[in-house]
């Protein structure tokens, strides 16, 4: 059944699964890995995958931009949900090599950058080459095509690889934050504790118009989370933004916000409310931007209406 | 019938009576001229009268701060028409004098402004005495107590005088903007150029406050006509604001607006939403925020939550 | 001579002689009482006065209009000092008189407001006149055109009148705002806790200048400390600004908003930076807008050039 | 001679290389290919390089982060130059090979979006793999490692290889910038057209901060070209930001709102001022902002501190 299965960026192994599996429903979902992330998407939009699990950005890295060309561009997209995975690798080698027989060193290009400093302190000669994903490098090790491979500790095992060094990161706390993502549908119930994305493309020749978009959030109390601009593909200097901002859809600060916009912008795309990961963040929502706030003052403007806004 | 009673700042032979006689329901009303702004109210709070027809600014000695102050404190009013009336004053006498006997000249304090550069041409010498309105100066130098009166044209047959010097008045275009106040009630349907008054108290101790409150009405592309601050009787330094903007109540942009205000402000006073006396300000609405605009985002924005946002 | 001469608001008894007298250099200067504002302001335009004092708003009534035009209009002058005197009434009557032989009561317009709920507990069939001071009320009381007066206490002795009722305020803290006004001249020291005053007119027929204004002050972290919108004369609906903001104009935050303000106004008047009469408020400067800051900038700035921005 | 070098991202017959070319000076330079973008750019620290030339987005695919972080991280450096180059791929193949022969493609992965519409359409069963260069992928269907690879049609000759079909580009108009990026040094004269680029980090737990940044350019007119975000390696959530805007270090409102950014952000890396490639989009400044009404303005802030404002 299409709508049980989630394709994820495989190979088998990756942090991607890994992340994948600490969602409660992976465990009754078939997971699919697929070769690329449009790839995983694609499989959702023509009805093969209930769901796909995607990386979107790192916290040394950045953003992972085929996930954000795949959610700003073609046929939409919605998120569900998002898990943040703190990231550490293992160096993985076939059982026996010791450090000074590494050559050659494999790792997803994002993965590079959190182990370079490790790298050129321990492996200064090795000769650093891409791999599809970390666990596609393990695979190269497995297949003799490379001498180790910066991977997860949990890829071992599966291509009968050892654990040489494990919990190399340049950077401590380095995070990847993964979404799942499925076709558009009803947006599930508030949280009390949610995130809102979007993208949105600003007006031509409008030179102050993102100050005028954050406007919009600013006005209601909302915090902004993210944002990146991504090419519009119009040519040099065109842009859009995805932003993920604080709230659920069906609060009406951030209601008001995405109406907001999509009157004085020429597209928006909603990509879904749903709930935060980090559970750290809580914070009052500014005072007068509640729910209940706006309910009274809508009671209040009814009232004024009548002829009665003083009372 | 008291509902049938317009009051108004008298003695009869004011420009607010002349104002007055402008609006066409004025011709089935019974006029009647009172002592004092907060006499002309308050007698529209009590029920003796319909209506209460008062000055609230003039453009060139600006606001009237009785009116201002009526309408921010005390029993709630609201504001149902506003008259613009171009203002120029004649130098009235008892018939016979001649300008080198004037000794004592008197008009209402708001008059002197607009004739001290006349006064000092022609008559330096002469003395200024306030008058309680115009009107009562004509009335002063009738009863001889004053040698001249500036007042209107229409007053000198009513007090008995005859018109020494027309058309006196140092500032060209000087208009005074006057005001139908009476019990609140049912806003009217908006005309398609209308204007929206409210009186604004400022959060305590927030020194951007008065930014915010602005950028209520910039982010909705509402344009400010008016904004007068008033001490809140709180003690040097708290004022609020009494603020006209352009548009309706029943307009989304200002609605949106007001509730905004209701939402971050201690206490909003919506002074009612009237047709603009002003016909030639007619400017269309800044693109995104007419009502047509918000009823599409509120349409999309429900398709969203149902997960049908790009349809 | 008349550098020691200062003029004000007289005759002499009236509450701006007794805030005057709170300065120091009272003690040293010829007090002169002129009949009206402009008056005391003209004779320090025309060189027969070092200085004028005068109100400029009241706690109760807000802005003394007659000032805020003079400062607007005409030859330029400038604010050196600002005094703040708590304003309470006396009913001052002639030596013998009771409370129920008052059938008239007179003081300055400005007062009434702050009266008028005692006059209506305790005097209701009073007839109030209008004075053109309340010192001049209480000469009114005295030459017997009036049975009662409402002015300072220490009017009394001057006009052989006797205190009746005392401490008659309808509200508690009123207080009433007084300038030292003079020809323009170098601005003195910063004492560190300053407040600077100008006059603002806005661009034609730009919606957004009054935000934009008061954004070159946000964006630096000045509080404002009032906002008065006066006429500009040029007809209905054009307004100009009377602002007091926080810091004097040799701080960098306040001269650098400044600039930006006569860089996008059409005008801008500079009326003085004096100490603050009020010594409660001192807050700290928002970070990053002391001078401190400012000089620290423009250091980076400095090294940035040459391309040694980052030592 | 090491000032006369200048690094690029190797191997030869890259776009980087080709845009090298368009500058004048390349043609007196040794121009040195190198294997990443870090050694491009540390070749220059370490003083071995004069200049290192390298790509830093592309109106396709987004920004090159690697040298979006080079800039933003480690020993500072400052961009001299700008280039635009149109991006249009050739398929390469050994001599002889037929489209239906294709059973691998390879290019740089930024190349892959540009082209996957063209390849689903045409070669739909080849395999695409990533390499670390475009030049590389040419290497390696040199090397017979690979079918064809996208390339510029002026790698065909550098490799032997032979130009299969050439103008594959899915978006019309594709164009990469590349900078030209030296140690820091002078900042060169202002050219009336040119652009300012640098990092900012926000405050901590400010919501509002991007804002705020955001409107110390707007308050001085200035637009922004370009904001990219980037994770500053503190933990998911926290960001700094490239801009580019318009303008030079040496103009006042440039000047002054980066002296703005200094006060209120924790830290601003200055990344150069230089002349701008797009000639197209000359605008005048907004009215209020040139460096004249700069100095305008600060005349007339001196004669207000002397007394002579209105002079």
């Amino acid at each position: 059944m299409s709508a049980t299965r989630y394709t994820y960026l495989g190979p088998a192994g990756t942090f991607t699964e890994a992340a994948l599996r600490t969602l409660p429903e992976a465990a009754t979902r078939e997971l699919v890995p697929v070769a690329s992330v449009p790839a995983a998407l694609d499989a959702v939009r023509a009805g093969q995958a209930g769901g796909a699990f995607v990386a979107v950005e790192n916290s040394v890295e950045g953003p992972v931009t085929a996930t954000s060309d795949e959610l700003v561009n073609g046929t939409p997209l919605m998120i569900y949900r998002e898990v943040l995975l703190p990231i550490t690798f293992a160096l993985l080698v076939r059982p026996g090599t010791s450090l000074d027989a590494i050559k050659t060193v494999t790792s997803h290009p994002v993965a590079q950058p959190q182990v370079r400093r490790w790298l050129s302190a321990n492996l200064p000669d090795a000769q650093w080459e891409a791999a599809s994903s970390n666990a596609d490098g393990a695979r190269l090790v497995q297949e003799g095509r490379c001498d180790a491979a910066f991977a997860g500790e949990f890829a071992a095992a599966l291509y009968g690889l050892e654990v040489l060094v494990s919990d190399v990161n340049d950077e401590a706390n380095a995070t990847t934050r993964f979404l799942l993502v499925g076709r558009p549908g009803r947006v599930s119930s508030p949280t009390g504790l949610d995130k809102t994305s979007m993208v949105v493309w600003l007006p031509d020749d409008h030179p102050g118009a993102l100050l005028e978009l954050l406007q919009e959030f600013a006005v209601r109390g909302i915090n902004l989370m993210r944002i990146e601009s991504r090419p519009t593909g119009e040519g040099m200097g065109s842009y859009c933004f995805l932003i993920d901002c604080e709230g659920h859809l069906s609060e009406r600060r951030v209601s008001e916000a995405l109406m907001g916009l999509k009157r004085i912008c020429p597209q928006v795309r909603f990509l879904g409310s749903y709930p935060r990961a980090d559970h750290g963040g809580r914070r009052p929502v500014r005072p007068g931007t509640s729910d209940a706030d706006f309910a009274a003052a809508s009671d209040w403007l009814a009232r004024c209406l009548d002829g009665r806004g003083e009372i």
